[in-house]
């Protein structure tokens, strides 16, 4: 049997694995492995692959035989390169056990400081680092986060009394620094640390039955152990739903060298960014704090001082940087963050630690960013010629072109308003909503539709289902590497932290500012770009031409030059149709005349459509039909009008008829008079159109075949806005779309009678010709199943998904809400099919109805006007099925049309015969190894998300396509 | 450019067509042709295609410019056979135009005779025959029908004030008749008959405003266009929606010479059947009437003579038959029916016209017949060598057989009750409902969900779809072979005929039987097969052991030995289970739970199932399903002990909850009591149920996913019942269903639930093993589309195609009342898919999840459940999908073992190389042409509806198979 290679060493510029190897290595390793190979300061180690991951839960949760003497193995050769040896009481190695998978999932998965720290090996750490602070600070650190992620989550234990055995442990260190008079944690002694570390040890014993191990082995195995179980933990599989990560993937564990930040003042750790990541400039960005622990930074418990001069802001301005404070040290990091971003041909994020006045690092990997930021990176990076067009196509997320337009608040309010807070500008757009203070209330308040703003003293890890609801997000404390900052910037949701003058009550529903009291729903505004904080709900507007709109119209004509798919709208009315054209939606992909029976201006076309509904003979319904005609053609004129020179594609009436059914009192005695029968007569009336399940009851096209009258006049109403139009100098070609179709006679019998009246349009006007299509909307599998048909009477298909979806899966849009969680949470279900499209099923019917209607036709257009149209994803899936368009709300346009383009570059780098990295497996590329190897490219990755997955491709720009 | 050939000569022992020729030539002239080619007595003639009759209507309704010398010709020849000329002053030829389609229409299309009688000709024609009064009888008579069929009803001339032309013409004559003091129409003279086709002239001209036509050319062309347009009248296209005959079929058009039983005492008319269609018996059948026409006998108008004495009844025992009264012609016709039989190797409908003493045929076909007299038939002519087992399973459609096992009145009651009426016993098995005196108010009494004996005088085509919803009918007048009787027999309807002791008033809405009046609404029984009619709603039962239960038991037996498909019931407890297993049932297909909530016996489990649908937590559920668990074990337990030694297949709880809550105050008090709770709060949880399409709602395997502990606690009932009855020395093998699946890890996780139970019952009962198998319901369109990922779950596959159906449509099962008389009707859809399976596009399905599943695992067993598992052509459907079995209600069990008997025959004989009839796109095999040619077989019917469709098969007997 050939003996499994589960471990992979690093450290003095030499590695057993690279860039390449996210798959085996997770990205942490990965890299680790790689920095070594490029000669930076790596603090030696080795990683255990996501393979014995997989195979430890294979193994019931047991540590595989087969890793214990390759970790043994490994051990031996840190211990050889650092000259320290794992145990030795004279002169003990520590070290850590951190997680990596695949893809960063920040604060999901555990890690275990400091291993190797026991009764054994306290004495020779003292005696190396004469400081014995420093070493019961780090013992009685490794026994809280051991206790709690080795003894306490790994095992599966319930929290005593509702309290975790860290809340137990620090709630006891909270006490004694009260006791003894201490404000800071850097005021306890060696010997109080000393004390809480037996007192501690004491605790675990009692509550969770067993001993501290003090076997430096033991604490290894655990750590490893525990490493691997945080993958199945709860917040690891809330995020891996979320973000679509597979459970197979697997964690791999890196098993590093200690180094301290934590050691003395000279001593120091912090994060950064080869860019600013917030804004994209191309500065060196960072957070650094002096004689502290990575932790620190991260979690947000002190807010850390700016690296160096150029990025200091208002707020730390007086703070010394690190260029400042430790300037050759500074150089040197400077030194790398050019090197890494040369060999990387990407922003990068960096972690690094300085134990007495020597750097190490201990992490880079593609650097996550902000919509803007990711922009302007990914134009600026084009510019240097650092990446090319087709790079720089994918280096932005379609939902982060988004945050181009986010709301802002309306200018001349803003300029009357003063803020009440301010904060760090975290995640850009502004925000209206509630105040809730925890994830509970928040996903309350948003299952009432109400709009929340999330404001928590930090958030972390527990809070990320509170995060994803709410439409802002604030908290007191944090940088811009915290959680919520990481959170908020990878949603592309606004988002400000670290503001300090807010004093957060989360138990008593309550924050303070100033002399200020704000409770749960009271309302507040943010403003993410600026890190301001308003009272009240300021009406928000859209962005129309800020300072950074050149960027984005600059990188919209740059996805277009690569953009093969048609991207359409799905608009109402003509102010909708005019705000789709500026966001350059290339037509119309569905037109809902329903919108006349809605909203303002209504009242009479929706009493008309009750009329309608309630006739009993066609004279009647066509007396009716009469009035209402005006109003439909009114509509249909304007929006064809606003899509001059544009296909506009009209859907035939589609109405709920039972939604629109008057159920008050006052509406059946207004209708029984206007159609002069009894009201018992109407409620007769009304009763009858009640349906058990209305979305497969008598609609769209049904009601065409029961009252052809309804679908002659909506026809009369098209063909005269064209012709009228027409005549006015505007060529406007209408697409009439059937809805419900499941059989083609349906469609036949439609198309017969608009064939009717185009002729008699025809004559009316005098006119030769008045060119239109007839196409039907594929959203009953039926339609799907027998597109071949379809097509031969249909000009153009399209999907509408939402029905499909309904329809295939047997789900009631309507009615999830019981049990789509369970099927999110057990995994039944990857994702919601109605927010992207399932492509096993509905896509295999999309594929399948294609095929088909073009074997017949093989010119046949083919759309999707479904909302799945502007997801990402699900935009990607249409242009691999080879449909024309895509047609998604106005907003969303830009979005659909960075998705098809990145779709389109993707298929052209998929045909470059340069060796792809790990194409198959791989959904983040992994960056080119050598930056000298010209022909290697990106691999097509599946799914689009982040920028920080998408690798970068040869500096040589692409020549321009079409 | 080729001529096509529109016409077909016939006469004098030769003929162009043949019996093969029905596509061309309809059956009618087919036959008119085969017999002709035998030497029997026809009149000579012609027939114009079929295709001419399409070429007509896209000629727009005018006759082809190539038909009008073809008919020329073909006149000359039957000019010269008959020596007589069309239109000659001196020797007149006249002819009947009547119309005949591939399949028998009766009534539902025109016919008129007597062409070619005009002021020319009349002289001519009384000099020939020397009877004045019989010339002008037969110019009224042609006036009468000329204007009705061709002038009217072809012109598509609207009834003049209501009335059509004939009623008009009808109404002249009853009150001429009156005037000159006429009880009868022979009572008018030949002066009378004169003046009124003079008067009946002049009317016409008034109405319809055109002349009546004199000149015989131009009769001739306007009644062959007539027939033409007959075939797109209204009676023929409902006819042909209930039946599913294709438009496209097109009818032919016969002219014949003209004879006439109704020239003098020495001339008749009559109608046989070469066995008895109501009991199969072989004896010589028919009804004649001396001095008629021929729409004499059909109509109903006379009450005919019984043909021979062998079947004289009690109320004609006293009438001379024509074996009596015309015995020469008689034996003619005698020798002529066994000579066809022989020829035809099946039972055949013949027509004859005896002219002056002289014999002519007129028409043969295969002839309608009941259940029963299918079945002793089939059996017969077995035994007599006249066809082979696979014909004689061919010859009894599936739904024939089900006359078995119609009610009958109860045999205690029925022996203590006295009939109000008698009549002919048309259709068999007894039927009770309301009275309704018209086709309207039986469709509307059916919509309130009442049973509904239709009363009328006699039945015309009108009524058919009165006909169809009504339970029974029953006319005062018609025999044996009128309107009601051939579409009762049809149908295997309930039907008395010629109950002539009833007085029917039906504008009045009443009927008097002797002095008593009885109503609309009242209730009547009737029993078609004795004829009888008793007053109220007398109880029926099943037949169990009547007299003919032996012909079914052989003929089923026969039937098994030819089927290989299994075929399975779908039951809701042990009764059922019982029954379905007398009925032949080899297992339950279907098994469900939910019976116990329903009907005697449930309100306890009802209130715990409401109980536990207003739970919230898990344990609480817990608690109710312990309560709950015996009621399902009793349940399940019974029905596997039922079907001991069978495969049982037990579907996992699928509920409509929003069915079950408690709407009544009384109920939810009760339930807020149970469960501790405030009412109001009970009211909570009861809306919190509501959902907008239940349909697509919480149900199904979405319960099990929720709520695991349902799922388990039926995995033990199942589980402990296979033990228990094990242990008792029962063989039961579970089969375990999954409902409403759309992704495999629905399926996945259920199993697991299920396995986890499996283990702990082994353990518990210190068993080695208990098989079982579990699989899932397709009922889902996605679970189709991904049934190969299914099949690595699933031991099985159940098609449930009623939702199935819903979901592939869009369709709502309870919502389709509103359009699908629309969609029927204009022939948007050939059938409602509820019925019969819809073969394009949820058969796409069935056969796309067949074909995925077995790629994955070649021995998948896979079945249906859905309703259309008893339905004739589904069963037909599901065997050529290569399903392993259907399974239906138990009642309908038979049907679906002859419908699998017959597609695996139908396969059979598609194997066999011998040339088979026009398979294509011959519906039904044309008989075969020569008696001496052995090898010649029916080709596969694709609807086995009727077995009149159905050919001989040669005498010879085929081996028996397996």
């Amino acid at each position: 049997m050939k003996q499994v290679k589960y471990v992979y060493t690093f450290g003095n510029g030499k590695a057993e694995g690279d860039a390449t190897m996210k798959n085996e290595l997770g990205g942490k390793g990965a890299n680790l492995a790689e920095m070594c190979r490029l000669g930076l300061p790596v603090p030696p180690g080795f990683t255990i692959t996501t393979e014995c991951c997989n195979d430890y839960f294979a193994n019931d949760g047991k540590i595989p035989a087969a890793l214990r003497p390759q970790v043994e193995t490994a051990l031996k050769m840190v211990e050889a390169q650092i000259g320290r040896k794992y145990g030795d009481p004279k002169n003990p190695l520590l070290v850590s056990c951190r997680s990596g998978a695949r893809q960063s999932m920040p604060g999901m998965m555990d890690t275990v400081l400091n291993i190797g720290l026991s009764t054994s090996t306290i004495p020779g750490l003292i005696e190396r680092t004469k400081n014995e602070r420093f070493v019961w600070d780090s013992y009685r650190r490794l026994i809280m986060m051991y206790a709690d992620v080795v003894m306490e989550k790994a095992e599966g234990i319930e929290p005593f009394e509702g309290k975790g055995i860290r809340a137990i442990l620090e709630e006891m260190m909270k006490q004694y620094k009260y006791i003894r008079n201490c404000k800071a944690d850097t005021e306890l002694t060696a010997d109080d640390l000393k004390a809480l570390a037996d007192a501690f040890k004491r605790r675990i014993k009692e509550i969770l039955g067993v001993d501290f191990p003090d076997d430096p082995m033991a604490q290894l195995w655990g750590g490893i152990g525990a490493v691997f179980k945080s993958w199945v933990g709860k917040k690891a599989i809330s995020y891996r739903r979320i973000e679509g990560i597979p459970e197979t993937w697997g964690t791999a564990v890196n098993v590093q060298t200690m180094v301290f930040g934590n050691m003395d003042m000279n001593s120091a750790t912090g994060v950064a960014f080869s860019r600013n990541p917030a804004t994209g400039e191309n500065k060196f960005y960072g957070e650094w704090l002096i004689n502290a622990q990575g932790e620190d930074v991260v979690a947000g418990i002190r807010t850390p001082n700016p690296l160096n001069n150029a990025t200091k802001s208002d707020k730390n301005r007086d703070i010394p940087s690190m260029e400042e404070q430790m300037p050759a040290v500074y150089r040197q990091l400077d030194d790398i963050r050019l090197k890494l971003e040369k060999h990387y041909h990407d922003m990068m994020d960096l972690e690094f630690t300085i134990e007495q006045g020597k750097l190490y690092m201990l992490q880079c990997r593609v650097g996550k960013r902000g919509g803007k930021a990711a922009v302007r990176m990914a134009l600026n990076m084009l510019d240097e010629g650092l990446i090319d067009e087709k790079t720089a196509v994918l280096r932005v997320s379609p939902n982060q072109v988004m945050e181009f337009l986010l709301p802002i608040i309306e200018p001349r309010v803003l300029s009357q308003t003063k803020q009440i807070l301010k904060g760090l500008p975290a995640g850009p757009g502004a925000a209206c909503g509630e105040i809730c203070f925890s994830t509970e209330e928040a996903i309350a308040a948003t299952r009432l539709g109400k709009k929340v703003i999330l404001v928590r003293e930090e958030t972390n890890p527990e809070d990320i289902d509170g995060m994803r609801v709410a439409t802002g997000i604030l908290t007191a404390r944090g940088g811009m590497t915290s959680h919520a900052a990481l959170v908020a910037r990878g949603w592309g949701k606004s988002c400000i932290v670290g503001a300090a003058d807010m004093a957060v009550d989360a138990p008593n529903k309550m924050m303070k500012i100033g002399d200020k009291i704000y409770r749960e729903g009271n309302q507040l505004t943010i403003n993410g770009s600026t890190g301001m904080v308003y009272e009240g709900a300021l009406p928000l507007v859209a962005p129309t031409a800020n300072q950074d709109y050149s960027l984005f119209l600059r990188f919209m004509a740059l996805a277009d030059k690569h953009r093969t798919m048609g991207v359409r709208a799905n608009v109402d009315n003509s102010t909708d149709a005019k705000k789709a054209r500026d966001f350059g939606a290339e037509g119309v992909g569905l037109f809902r005349m329903e919108h006349m029976f809605y909203g303002e201006g209504s009242a009479r076309p929706l009493f008309l459509l009750r009329k309608m509904i309630l006739c009993v003979t066609q004279q009647d319904r066509e007396a009716v039909l009469k009035e209402l005609f005006p109003y439909m053609k009114k509509d249909i004129m304007g929006t064809m009008e606003a899509m001059e020179g544009l296909p506009v594609t009209i859907r035939l009436l589609d109405p709920p008829l039972h939604e629109f059914v008057p159920h008050s009192q006052l509406g059946r005695a207004e209708l029984a008079k206007a159609l002069g029968i009894p009201e018992d007569e109407v409620r007769k009336r009304v009763d009858a159109l009640q349906e058990s399940n209305p979305m497969m009851g008598h609609r769209g096209v049904r009601l065409s075949v029961s009252y052809p009258e309804m679908t002659r006049y909506e026809a009369i109403a098209i063909f005269e806005s064209a012709v009228e139009l027409s005549q006015r100098g505007k060529s406007v070609i209408p697409e009439i779309m059937v809805p419900v179709v499941c059989d083609v006679r349906e469609l036949r019998h439609t198309k017969m009678i608009i064939e009717e009246v185009h002729k008699e349009i025809l004559r009316r006007y005098a006119l030769k010709d008045l060119p239109y299509h007839i196409g039907t909307m594929i959203e009953i599998p039926r339609a799907a199943l027998l597109a071949d048909q379809m097509a031969e009477t249909a000009d153009f298909f399209s999907f509408g998904t939402n029905d499909l979806t309904q329809m295939t899966f047997g789900f009631s849009r309507d009615d999830i809400g019981s049990f789509m969680k369970d099927y999110l949470d057990q995994r039944i279900l990857k994702a919601d099919p109605f927010q992207t499209i399932d492509q096993e099923g509905v896509g295999a019917l999309i594929k399948m109805a294609t095929t088909a209607g073009r074997s017949v036709k093989p010119d046949l257009k083919v759309g999707i006007c479904g909302e799945q149209g502007g997801e990402a994803a699900s935009v990607e899936f249409c242009y691999q099925a080879g449909l024309s368009y895509v047609s998604c709300s106005p907003f969303r346009v830009p979005l659909a049309r960075v998705a098809a383009a990145q779709a389109a570059v993707h298929r052209e780098l998929a045909k470059t015969p340069a060796k792809a990295a790990a194409p198959a497996k791989a959904v983040a590329p992994a960056p080119v190894k050598r930056a000298s190897a010209p022909a290697k490219a990106a691999a097509p990755a599946k799914k689009a998300a982040a920028p920080a997955k998408k690798a970068a491709a040869p500096a040589k720009k692409a020549p321009a396509k079409k």
